[in-house]
Parts: C-alpha cells; sequence; structure tokens
C-alpha cells in the first residue's frame, strides 16, 4: 500500500492512516495521501490494460493494505456513453454520459462503500452508522454484509422506498426519521457518541471519497488520458466532484495527465442548491439551506459538511455551480430513455438539463468534450415515470403503429 | 463479418443471412453458424484482453457487419463472483456466481437486445413486436429507442410492474394482456401477419441467442479459458441455456477450449416446470404446463418453442432439470444477500436453491467448481423484500446494537 498518511485540507494537521480516524480535531474531513512518486514507479499506464474491470484494478491509489480485507462485488469501469442521437439533438456532438446506473446497488454510492468498508474491515471495525437519502445506505449496507461489520442506516421517511429493502435484506439494522437527512445526522451522531460506533456519515471518515474518486480515474483511462473539458456532477454531499478533483490531482503529479483540468460544475435542483447560492456569491463556504425539496431526493442536502472542499474544485477548475428545476429533470429523464435508451436517475438527469442550459448560454462551447456523471439507475425511482398503458383481453388484437 | 448462413437444428436447412428471416419452414428457430476457422485465423485470446469490457469484444462471434450498426448501453463483461462466504455455508467452497444484475436494464435480456436490435437495425427494420414477462421487453424497448426502430410490446398484466415504465419512457408502444406470456404472444403473432412488423419473440428470430451466447465466451475467458464444472441456469424460454451451449461449441471447435464441457443445469420453479417434467421422462420435447405460476414471473414459461434445444444442451452435458418452490427462492435470496451482499432477483436466486439441493443429493461434489446464473438485479423486485423499519422523531436515540 502507497498510503502515507491522512491530511486536514483546512488546518494541515497530519494523522497516522492505521488508526481508525474520524474527522480532524478542527472538524473537517481528512485527506488520505499517498506517495505518489512510489506510486508512479510501481505502476504504468499499460499495466492496468489487463486487469479487470472494477475499480481495484487502480489499486495502487488505493487505501487497502491487505487484499484479503477487499469486499468486491464487480464495482467500477462503469460504461462511458457517447450520446450521438441526443448529443446531435441538443448541439452537443461530443456528449459523454459515465453511466453509474451499472454498478452493484444500481449507484455511484457502491463505489464509496466498497472502499469505505474494505478499509473498515481492515482497520477491526464492528459496527458503523450511517444518516443517507436512501442509496448509500443500501450501498454500505451490502458491502457490510460480507464483511461481517453491522451496519446502522437511518433515513428519511419521505425516501424513495426501494433502498428500504435493500438494507434490510443485507441484514442491516434500519430506522426511518419524520425529517431530512440532516436530521438522521444528528440521531447518528447521538448514538456513535453513546455506543462508541464507527460514524460512516459522508465525510467523516476518509476512505469514501477514495472510493468516489475513482470514477475520475476512470474518466481519464476511458478516454485514452486525455480529459474531456467539461465534467457535469450532481452535487449532495458532493464526495464525488471532490472525489474526482482528488483523483485528478493525483494523475497530474503523477505525470498521467497534462493540461488544463476539465471544468468540474455542481448541479443542484433549485429546491436544495446551497452550493450554487455559495458559487454565487464567490463564497467558500455555503449556508444551511431552509425547506429543502426536490425530487431528486439523493441531492437533498442542505449543508454539506465538505462544501468548501467542492467550491475549491469549482474556483480551481473554472467551473460552475447550476440548479435546475424538477420539471425540467424530469424532461431530462424523458429526453435520454427515448433518444438513447437509458434510463436513469433523477440526479442524473439534472446535469443534462444543466449541460443544456450552460450550451444556450454559451458557457460550454459546441465543439467542447462533455462528461454527465449519471449517479445511479432509474429503476430505483419507478415513481418518476407514469404510465397506464391498455389492458387487453386474450385474444384481442393490436392496432397498426 | 464471418457469418456465413443460418440453419435449422431440426431439419438442417439452411438459410442466407442477410434477409430478415424468422424461423425455418419447419417451425424450429433458426441459428447463426460462423466461419470458425476464419474467426480462429482472425483474433487470438491475447487479442481480446486490451478490449472493452462488454459483449462487443466477441465481435468476430457475433452476427453484425458493419459497426456503425451496433448499439452499445455498456453490456457485458458482467462481474464473476466467488461467493466465499456462502460457498463455506453451504459446503461449496468453489462456488460462483455470474452477475447478470450489473447491466443495462437490470436483467440479462440487455444482452440478447443489444445484439438483436443492433442487427435488426442492420437489416433495415422498422418495427418490431414481442411478447415478454417484462425484462425482455424493457431491454428491447431501451435498445430501440437509439436504433430509430418502433417497439410494440405485449406483456401480462400481472407482470411485475417496473418494466413497464421502462417501455413507456424509452417511448414504445406499451400494452397488458390479463392472460399469460403465452397469451400476449398469441396477440403478438396475429398482430405480426396482420401489419407485416418484424417478430421478435423469443427464438422467433436468429439472433437474440448470439446475444446471450456471450455470457458463455465470459465465463470461459473470466475463468481464465478453464471451464467449470456445473453452471446452473433459470430456465424460462431457455435462450441462455441454449446460447451458452452454443458458445462453448463454438470455443471447443475453435479450440480455444478443452475437456469436457460443464454440465448445464437448468432451474424451474415448482410452479412452472415443463422442462423439468420432460428431462425427468428423457423426452426430447417439454409439453405445455397449466395453470403455471411462481413469483419467479421471469421463469413463468409454460412451453418454450426451444424446449428442444434446450433438453439437447442437458442432456449432451450429462446436466440435469431441477424445480425449486418459491419459499426456496425467497430463502435462497435472503441469504445471497445477507453472506454476500448480492441483491438478486428470484430467478437467480432459484439457481442457488436447486444448487443446494444438488449438492445434498450428491449429483454436485464438494470440490466442483460451480457457477450461478443470476439473471437479473433485485431492484426490479422490490415486492420480494418485506420491511417495516421502526420510525423515529428527530431527535430520538437509537438503541445500542
Amino acid at each position: 500500500m502507497f498510503v502515507t498518511h491522512l491530511e486536514c485540507p483546512k488546518c494541515n494537521r497530519t494523522y497516522e492512516s492505521e488508526a481508525a480516524v474520524q474527522l480532524c480535531d478542527c472538524g473537517s474531513p481528512l485527506l488520505v495521501r499517498y506517495d505518489l512518486d512510489k506510486v508512479k514507479r510501481a505502476v504504468t499506464k499499460a499495466d492496468l490494460i489487463p486487469r479487470n474491470a472494477d475499480l481495484w484494478r487502480y489499486r495502487e491509489l488505493l487505501p487497502v493494505r491487505n487484499r484479503d480485507n477487499i469486499v468486491c462485488l464487480g464495482e467500477g469501469m462503469t460504461p462511458l456513453l457517447h450520446l450521438n442521437q441526443l448529443g446531435r439533438k441538443v448541439h452537443m456532438p461530443n456528449l459523454y454520459m459515465k453511466d453509474e446506473g451499472i454498478i452493484p446497488t444500481g449507484t455511484f454510492k457502491a463505489r464509496g462503500a466498497a472502499v469505505g468498508v474494505s478499509r473498515a474491515k481492515e482497520l477491526g471495525i464492528k459496527v458503523l452508522a450511517m444518516p443517507t437519502n436512501g442509496n448509500a445506505g443500501a450501498a454500505w449496507a451490502a458491502y457490510c454484509a460480507p464483511a461481517g461489520i453491522e451496519a446502522v442506516i437511518v433515513m428519511p421517511k419521505d425516501a424513495p422506498p426501494i433502498p428500504r429493502g435493500e438494507c434490510a435484506i443485507a441484514g442491516a439494522s434500519l430506522y426511518l426519521v419524520d425529517g431530512l437527512i440532516s436530521d438522521a445526522g444528528k440521531i447518528v451522531a447521538s448514538a456513535v457518541a453513546e455506543h462508541g460506533w464507527f460514524d460512516a456519515s459522508t465525510l467523516k471518515e476518509p476512505y469514501r471519497i477514495e472510493g468516489k474518486k475513482t470514477m475520475g480515474l476512470e474518466i481519464a483511462e476511458q478516454f485514452g488520458w486525455r480529459l474531456p473539458d467539461v465534467i457535469l456532477y450532481p452535487t449532495g454531499g458532493g464526495v464525488g466532484i471532490i472525489g474526482i478533483y482528488k483523483a485528478l490531482q493525483e494523475l497530474e503529479a503523477m505525470g498521467w495527465i497534462e493540461g488544463k483540468l476539465p471544468r468540474l460544475v455542481a448541479v443542484q435542483s433549485t429546491g436544495c442548491a446551497p452550493i450554487v447560492s455559495a458559487w454565487e456569491k464567490k463564497e467558500s463556504e455555503s449556508a444551511f439551506w431552509e425547506g429543502a425539496n426536490t425530487l431528486a431526493f439523493g441531492i437533498t442536502v442542505p449543508k454539506a459538511l465538505g462544501d468548501f472542499l467542492v467550491l475549491d474544485a469549482i474556483y480551481q477548475t473554472d467551473g460552475c455551480a447550476v440548479a435546475v428545476s424538477d420539471d425540467d429533470i424530469l424532461r431530462a429523464e424523458e429526453l435520454l430513455a427515448a433518444c438513447e435508451g437509458t434510463f436513469v436517475c433523477p440526479e442524473g438527469a439534472a446535469t443534462l438539463s444543466a449541460a443544456m442550459e450552460l450550451a444556450r448560454t454559451g458557457w460550454i462551447r459546441p465543439e467542447e468534450k462533455v462528461v454527465l456523471l449519471n449517479t445511479g439507475t432509474g429503476l430505483k425511482y419507478p415513481e418518476t415515470v407514469r404510465v397506464a398503458p391498455p389492458v387487453l383481453e386474450p385474444g384481442d388484437t393490436l392496432p397498426k403503429s
């Protein structure tokens, strides 16, 4: 393993990485640091080619010491689709989608869970707890099962229902709360303090980011190490955008990529847009968003612990932040299915809506290479499609289409 | 392209492959034949290594002439998981699962659809129609969208609901029927005759098998071209088992694999077991199963057009056919989730149930390498998990676990 230590991006304090550390004493999330020169000597781009098509192909840049601790359900190396039909239609011929619906548990949360749980197992964690809008809880519950770790999951009662079943069948201890993810977070924090559990809340342990950063590594490899111009990411807790930015910085430090980094775009819903609001005011942190409400439930995060890291990633890459309406999200979901056959989650659809808006304003130029990050499959959101097909009797006939 | 012709496995009549042919004049499904010597000279096992992790890596063994006709959503090279925990528990240490839940549309039907639709596009088809228990319809609807082909889909009204939304959002013409898939099939057959549509019903066109056979190609490659001893497959229409057997025969003819082929096991539900019944009587065809009823809806096929090919694959490989109960299926689904973190569909769970039964009787020996074919994700069957978690108020506390 090439991890050297944990580092606070706010106060620069460092921590030893072999203990089960949570936040920095200053309250900031911690980042995992590697000896990148040593990684560079240990592995080449060509070494990756024959490796399995999962995220562990980047094991030198991941924080697990002993391979026996890896819990792998086949996560990673999700398809990077060139959206030919849709791209022509919306005048972005170089429009791509990274489809994180094609992954265990159906969402990109599997990446954070695979790496986070594997590392938790390695560190000897027996019980972990987390608040969730559904999909992260489902993913951590799934990976905890083979790891022999008990997962305690608390999610809003109004969250989409399918992840409840996923948590339950994987054997997690599941609770609902009549409130938002921030309410679930407070319940988890007090239980963690009382019972001594490991807190697996977003960014309260350092390893989930490492899993999410593999999206950035894959985008780089799948484009032949020549980066796209823009990456749009639906932003709730923001771990993905933080992770992608971290991945690109590591690849840059290793000399595996060069030139300007892609402009990173945080996409939110107009019903919960704390990052957009902060970005518009050029602030370095966000304010708690009151009355959060959007059908893109996965990005209903009123105040993210890592907001300052998200905003930094945007500022450093000349990116931006955009909010889109629920109506536009549903239209984008339909457009993707009708043109490309991909059934995406509302959060993923939001990135298309934002890209179309940015193309209209000229912020995205027509020839630019643009990547939408679809964070999950629409199969987990069947309620977003309304359908009432005609019911026939045996022997009936069909009209000519 | 290396296709030479289409061939009837029943009467051996051959057909030219560049026309849109359906069944043989004798009523049998047709199989695609290749110049395997030429394939062998054109590609080596090593050539595959740097190719994309999708089923088109085997393009020399697939029936699409012009790459521009390929509709790819990233399907194929699904994970082959070693079920360590579960294998120890059920005394099959070499138990594996090929997880076809990690694929576009969430089921293995994506393979048949990707190849079938790509070829239909190449042959100039404008409208196709099919009966379905849900997942095949959803997959064909999805692939037809970017191909510019209109899909007319008829499914039983009692089929699980999620695929309805998938069909609708992809723009298919969707109908329900108050009956079984066999009733839907009759409606489609009469519409095809009346309107001149292409009939994409199971095995009524030759290319779906070619998509499904890639499961066999992948199993061979993922095991390093050394085959497992047993493959268990949940059998409705049986295209997958026919396809896997065809793949293994082609690889054998090319000299890419040697030794005894895996014993192929057709797994059905006790509520609909025509293949099991025929196999028990050593018959070469099955009889229509009256009153079919099982929660494993995808394998509710009272009489499969390719039954004789399924039975042949079983007999030729010294395989067998096993029926399992709905209760055992639900128990197996829970066992897989609790031990391995994988949330599988009931059809996939049935294969675990069957493997455990065959291990109990000694038909599977403890040291044998056994592959369960999970045909889809449990996310499409949320109703199979019952869950009623406690609901907390903000500020509540959690009990110690």
